[in-house]
């Protein structure tokens, strides 16, 4: 076998020294589906006193002994978070290396931009485990699915937030009880709002929606509602009406523009994406050609995310084996194929635009007539109801024990800016206690 | 834009004038992702006076007209069938045309020597369109799973026999009236053994299991039952029990050898693959760093065959336009990453030696004592009993009004060969009627 090519790891977390496991246990299989060795030359920590399984030779604290490295010719990301692995990816792509990255931050931040830098330089940046841990999910936008047009891509692309959904859906347990078990269970940091208000699936449907619309999407492109406003009441009536609520990441091109959102959804019970439950995520792709395709896995975690990693570190290291990266192939990189020419003239369309169907539950005093009240100011909206549950004997005010009822109402297709203005104004009616859920209906 | 890449095309049917369809009217967008024109040249007819979508002067009834045309540097094999579509692919990879085929048959009979020939000749042989549609799942085999020792494939791969079954869970209908059904809508064909028998799924399961254990399978070594025997009763069981019925291909990796059958199986209803229901295909996999991964889609069809025979046409067409296939590169040709060096040393265990549970339905005496006749056979062969269902007053025989009642059993994990055995044993027993179903549990 010829020289071995080298490897360079920034960052040794729990997903880099699963990739360094998976490099070290599997140097002799990923030799052989190579043609040549692949070597961990250095490893970038922080704390390099830490116990680890890999020799302490191989750690440094100083950025440059990985990225100025000739040895190493191809340098894993597993930072994550925006800085300094936004920088690092940058001198690593200056100095000639080929990327692997697992950072949904920076890519989504920065993507478009990361791979042109790359293309112009003639290296490659791989990203499939920035989304979808290791679902082949990124490849498939980059090969398989390039011959359709892409109408819509559907996706529950954050673990933490759906196995929170899954236990508040199973056991009926009310969210904060939800989030600390996930917590406990090391599913939720203990600072969930990255996951738990959808900024993480924003990130990933950044990524998404740029591969599969061939659009320059950036983060502050995705409308994102997160899931902490979700009581174990709509999880009732969700069950009641043959729906589950999942925490979508939504994106659709339409003719008016496309639709870029993350936020709690009821879907048809029966849905695939329904049925995806705790730490599963999924993909759910419609192209002109294929119809829908699916893709279902574990989402995150240190096995899945290596993976992907080490599965994109075997594809350059292959075509650098193959002698068909670098070099004077540069002005033909193979970065062509991860972003074809962008359509810079697509447009986000603004969440006030969107159409679609919702729930809403209400608390109103339970008196003849609020009913026709609110389907007034609905109707006055142009929205239009399907169904209406009403659940009597809601106690809302303990001091006065008023007798309440709770109002469940399903709307067919509405404008969303209609919507927003008619249940601020329902909120007002005199027999109305307080709005408690506004949720989407996708499916 | 540079020269045009030159395509020639061996078939015209359904699939074919779908691949023909999309590289004409999306011939704009597929140029901007490959960097020049992808033009297809000419098409081998059988009947070119046909009335086609395509210019008459592109059609030729000669194979030479397609294989010696130096201008055709990417065949796209879809005549289906054995011969002559091996001998053509042989012929085209002679001439040093990079190939891609929606061959099952030939991929499964010849795969593994295609794909030798081919690197040797420096060109690529792509064959996604062979297995499942447009789902992607050659693509994940060759990349993105490699990085993973792979423990299972469990499928539905075949859209004939998922439509009949759906119909027969749904519907209660018998066989006969779902396959006619599928016959007048198209999904089965006049002779519909290839899919109903399993042969059809074995050919998938045998390219699927190459890819997936690096050992060169061939059709003879899948075990292959058909869905021809299930009758509505069992599926009126199956949702008793809490079961769906699907023809399922499996690929096992065990320490005793690889498991490889394809076989009808009850499921549990809430598993994901029970829910894969009518024309749709999808692919379940189990790796040790990913974990399991499933693949969802339309497995067959004009419009997902196109998207995924189309892929790869633009996939080899981007590195023939980056200089990255043929000419010198020869030595390392991207085939290598194709198919990794296998593991010739891999035995097929034999379907005798599977251990699996088992569903099986006999109609007997309705006579006290006749259960434990049963499962004293059963006990013989160590096999133990999961549960039993009787019914009683099913009529076996009109003419003697004799009054049976069908029995029910539910295996633990049992050895075929001494199930095959017991049931045989049973079936003579004075007071069994017949056997009606044996059916094996999985999941």
């Amino acid at each position: 076998m010829q020289g071995a090519i080298g490897v360079g790891m920034l960052g040794l977390g729990i997903v880099g020294s699963g990739v360094a496991q998976a490099l070290l246990t599997k140097a002799d299989s990923i030799a052989r589906r190579v043609g040549r060795p692949v070597v961990l030359q250095r490893a970038l920590v922080r704390t390099p006193d830490k116990p680890r399984a890999l020799a302490p030779a191989l750690l440094t604290t100083n950025p440059a002994a990985v990225l100025d490295d000739p040895a190493i010719e191809v340098v894993v990301e597993v930072l994550g978070g925006e800085q300094p692995a936004h920088q690092y990816i940058l001198a690593a792509i200056e100095r000639g290396k080929h990327v692997v990255t697992a950072n949904k931050e920076v890519m989504a931040k920065y993507g478009p931009e990361i791979l042109e830098s790359a293309a112009a330089r003639g290296v490659d940046v791989a990203f499939e485990a920035s989304v979808g841990g290791g679902i082949p999910v990124i490849g498939a936008f980059r090969l398989d699915l390039l011959a359709n047009d892409l109408q819509e891509v559907t996706a529950i692309i954050n673990g933490t937030t759906n196995y929170i959904l899954t236990k508040m859906a199973r056991e009926g347990v009310d969210y904060e009880t939800a989030l600390a078990e996930a917590q406990a269970l090391g599913y939720a940091e203990a600072d969930p709002r990255n996951d738990v208000d959808g900024i993480d699936a924003a990130y990933k449907l950044t990524i998404l929606a740029t591969l599969a619309f061939h659009a320059r999407m950036r983060p502050a492109d995705v409308y994102a509602e997160g899931i902490a406003r979700l009581a174990a009441a709509d999880f009732r009536y969700a069950r009641e009406l043959g729906y589950a609520i999942k925490l979508l990441a939504i994106g659709r091109a339409t003719e008016r523009g496309l639709e870029l959102r993350v936020h709690p959804a009821f879907l048809p019970a029966d849905a695939l994406l329904a049925n995806v439950d705790g730490v599963y995520n999924a993909v759910s792709v419609e192209g002109d050609l294929v119809g829908r395709v699916l893709f279902y896995g574990r989402g995150a975690g240190a096995g899945p995310t290596s993976s992907a990693v080490v599965a994109d570190v075997i594809d350059i290291a292959q075509r650098l084996h193959a002698g068909r990266l670098g070099g004077e192939a540069r002005a033909a990189s193979p970065l062509t194929r991860l972003l074809p020419p962008l359509d810079e003239a697509r447009r986000v369309l603004p969440m006030q635009d969107v159409w679609t169907r919702y729930y809403l539950r209400l608390i109103a005093a339970d008196r003849p007539g609020v009913i026709a009240q609110i389907t007034h100011v609905l109707g006055e909206h142009e929205i239009s109801l399907a169904s209406v549950i009403q659940k009597e004997d809601v106690v809302v005010d303990a001091a006065s024990d008023l007798r309440h009822a709770e109002i469940v109402l399903m709307t067919h297709r509405a404008h969303e800016a209609a919507m927003q203005r008619a249940v601020a104004l329902i909120a007002e009616l005199p027999t109305v206690a307080r709005i408690g859920s506004l949720i989407r209906v996708e499916g």
